[in-house]
């Protein structure tokens, strides 16, 4: 079943292999005359990136992404937009060793149950570079929310039992504050606790999970559609497709199972914002307020750790897994997640809008 | 833009209002050879129906599904499942005097930026009603799942403080015990603390938010599908179409967050199950283990509530917001959703099995 | 695999057997604030309705569709608006004898392969009643394209060899006269041949088949989507889901292989339109270019005769075929096709309306 | 709106202009297992290329696929496939003269309106360089195929007035001998008139119309799927969406309307195959009956002709519309269509395999 696209009318594709010749995504159902070039894509994947600081991963991955169609004197034509980022660094040798082994955690067990078979260099398809697809054409819908003033901000919320403790709506330059920060934290306090807990669990062999919280201001009344697309629905499917995410919340979220109606109602007011308080996060019977839409996504522990664990090979005998010497790795997934929740929500964001438009004659 | 159909091989649609003539769902893609009748699945909405205790709506509603099409000799036939249920106890009168008033909590307010107009008559279309052609579906799933010995059990896990604590795996007839429960909640001690939490919440013309959870059983592994389409993504968006819904999780979820990867990480066991441990809740990259899929849904408190509130109208003006004499409504509206859960957990289990047909040549 | 909706933004979807309960439509994605009672759409099926005259099936069919959603103080809301047409007259008796015959140029034989059975009572699912639906939904499309002054008209081009003459851009009330006649022949004289052509089939037992004309004026220019989702390619498929149609064809159509570039090509003028000829129909790359669309549909001769016809039964033996005595069918299939091929069109272009609104930015 | 992608479950997305960088296209939903490497895509491009005689456009076409993703080892694994063909001899300067007028028959005049651009090089999306990809994309369906022992065969029916009469049944090595003709013309004496007749056209600075016919050997019983995914309709929006395709038609097609019922309907036999005539071309109500397919499409005649013809420019002035010097075009575009009709028809066939397996329970 087809099942590598996302959208109903500004709809990505993706494609590719971890260790293969490229990965890339088909942008089909952008509006001709948004400005783009290759810059806005690659400002974007740099972002991602990792191997920039010791928190994330220190492969050498120097995305770079080219577009191959769809714009035409610098604007899009409304064809579709090709986008590619050829892979390099693809040693795929020392993946031998543990191709028969199911690795915990890992896709490879469910891709050979499903497929019969698995593309165990790097992940193949599993493998989180897919990711760098959803950031190339988040970089292309940002650029339609820039049109329309909507600005998405992504960060850490947390990561282990470090926690941020600010208010997105009252912090200066907070997309600034959290791009300048290498794991996305636009606290230096909280980021400096987190890093301590990464480089402590590190040091174990071991990994940490994360929470990353999105927020959009300037966002319009009216986008959303009812009951199945929804547009908090369509927010969780697109942070429950990201690899290694385990919950998606809006507003309150879970928190909000533990309210009361009193409390969690969002009056509206006729002063400057429609309601008062914002526990809705956003939205009401899956359609936006006006007010910030803001939400979280759970990812778990990174699957790979330098710890030796207990697993079974391809003929179901008991075995050690131990990642091969010289495997990198992050030792926490969350903070390359950052810019892939932003992504995702500038995708179901335009999406929306463009959804929108027909909802009146 | 088309928005009221959910699913891709296995697709329903649904229609109508609160205080319309009927609400109704159409199934397409059931395979043929399908046992169905309308007991099938007028036993499914019975146990969703309201009235039959204290701790929800009082409202007289006695859903009868009719089926008009698709069902030949006992058995479905692969043509579309038409299910009507008439609407009966639609006094819209009560609704006259707060039409012109903003709810808070509530869908009028995004509906008329949306679209220009409202069915304010119970809510039209954003009523919880809908809900009742959801799990009328899931009922008819739940004939395929049976099928296949895939057995989907929900219940209630938390009413706000009150919690239940409870292995899901090792409880006897679980199923059974949810559904014995007027609150839907398997265990006697915790049911009990749920509804005095209630009854509290009531008795000050309040509210309370809840957490339902689900569980699958005999799950096959290879279900859910790469990418966009995993089982996790699936079951995300159709647990954030439900009304009042704010957060969705699977296996640990959000807790995840707080764990180390040497303890989240499932290792694969030559014993009895494919791991020694569920975490990961059933799924990894996306398809099923075989391992019990298991999540939970958190549910903001009911949004109409007796105590006054501030809000204001179609102009602009403050007012206070009263709800009119003789409304009655769920104190707690996460137990209705309890079979709505299970229902959109056995419509996505459907169409991943019959998504998962053309995987392998 | 769910089958039974057409449109991509304006999405309907229709379910019923011809001997079942009723048959109805879903209409979803129209959008809020149209006009719309029932008159609208039992207008247009008493003008598909057999019975009127003798050279469609004399079934008394007193098609009455309700709508039970979708519409609040006489406009559609943007909730999916439901129409229901109950059934009468269904003796499914007679097909009792018959049931195990496989029936020439019918759809028994293929369902009971794919599906393993078949609602034999008047053709179940694929009787031509299912179009009905369409025409509902086509009556709620047209009231979108008044909106825009687009008006869509079709009728008779030819019954057997009997055909008609006539320049559709230079005859007046070319609509009204195409509905005057029994037939759908806006010419009085080509009616009376076409007429005594079907009178003579009639009496021999046998049916002939037809062409169908339809024409679209006050189209705008940039309708229909590039590569796969061309205006044409959505008026095909329109066309040839149709019971009975066998090609379908636009402009000069099959002509155009016999043409030259030179004769065929429209040139484009400085005068009132916007080239000076309409050899393409109104397209060009799948886009319309403001230009009447015109085309046509091919519909084979109806396979319900009185003659006798060699079959074989469900266990392979040799049978022959012999309509039950009182059965009543159309001698030309043709003539009940003209409006819903007007239908179709209509729906074809409130989808290529809503698809064209995010073309730009 | 997304408007680049075919099919359901095997669901193709093309991208890239004639001018641009490359074209390619993406393959989602085939199954894993299937042998797949470059040689066959390259195989099935070589028989489209033009520049092998003179009766097509004798540009330098070197078209080499490469795959991208999704094929392991030899196989298919399940994920998509990315077929890349980069695009040389790219002169675009010739067609800065003309870029200012409206071209007749052409898309940039329809483009500018839609899109409020046009990408002038050599048609931009709008050539017909889209197809490479939907020949690419057929080849791997007709591995699938292959497994099912299906063989798709189109050849060219009939050139201007020049026609093939033959019965395909009963002609050896029918591809083969298509194959093996410059014109895809399996029978030699047809041939030479048809090359006749455009070698006359072509000295008169004219293009020719044809007419493209497809047959499948070996159909299965029970591909298509009841009322909007009929086989039928689904073959003729695949062949409505070719660049110059106005008409399609199945079995008897358009001569279907002068037939009458008894001369139509295919009488079921007991005999070696399921009924013992053709008439309807292989389907019934949409669903194949396992009689082989067959069905032609109509090619208007090449839009650019060497012969000057009236147009206007971008600012409604009359001009004369001629050619560039050295511009190289088919005199009869139905000859490069052949390969790219067996190639949709391919890509229907392999989905509708797929969207079957979900029919039974």
């Amino acid at each position: 079943m087809a099942s590598n696209s996302f959208g109903n009318i500004f709809r990505i594709t993706t494609w590719g292999e971890s260790h293969g010749k490229a990965v890339g995504v088909v942008i089909d159902g952008c509006p001709a005359g948004v400005q783009l070039d290759e810059t806005d894509i690659n400002t974007a994947l740099a972002l991602r990136a990792p191997g920039n600081n010791q928190y994330t991963s220190p492969r050498k991955e120097p995305d770079k992404a080219e577009i191959y169609s769809g714009v035409f004197e610098g604007k899009t034509t409304g064809a579709p937009i090709s986008i590619i980022i050829m892979n390099k660094d693809a040693d795929s040798s020392k993946y031998e060793p543990i191709k028969h082994l199911l690795r915990p955690g890992h896709a490879n067990y469910t891709y050979i149950e499903k497929y019969g078979c698995f593309d165990h260099r790097g992940g193949g398809r599993a493998s989180a570079r897919e990711t760098a697809c959803r950031v190339a054409a988040g970089a292309v819908a940002s650029k339609i929310l820039q049109e329309h003033n909507i600005q998405v901000i992504s960060y850490m919320k947390s990561i282990g039992d470090q926690k941020l403790e600010l208010n997105p709506l009252t912090t200066d330059n907070l997309k600034l504050a959290s791009q300048n920060s290498p794991i996305f934290c636009p606290d230096t306090v909280a980021e400096k606790n987190m890093m301590n807990a990464i480089e402590i669990a590190k040091n174990e062999g071991d990994s940490l999970g994360g929470i990353v919280e999105f927020i959009v201001l300037n966002m319009p009344v009216g986008l959303g559609d009812p009951i199945y697309e929804k547009l908090e629905a369509n927010l969780a499917k697109a942070m429950m497709s990201l690899p290694a995410s385990k919950g998606v919340e809006l507003g309150e979220g879970f928190h909000s199972a533990h309210m009361r109606g009193s409390e969690h109602n969002d009056e509206f007011s006729a002063g400057e914002t429609i309601t008062s308080t914002n526990h809705a996060g956003g939205t009401l019977a899956g359609i936006s307020t006006g007010m910030p839409l803001i939400g979280r996504v759970a990812f778990k522990p990174t699957s790979s750790i330098k710890k030796p664990q207990n697993t079974i090979d391809a003929e179901g005998v008991e075995q050690k897994f131990v990642l091969p010497e010289g495997s990198r790795h992050d030792p926490c997934v969350a903070i390359r997640a950052v810019p892939i929740v932003e992504a995702m929500c500038a995708l179901v964001l335009v999406d929306a809008l463009l959804m929108n438009k027909g909802s009146k004659i």
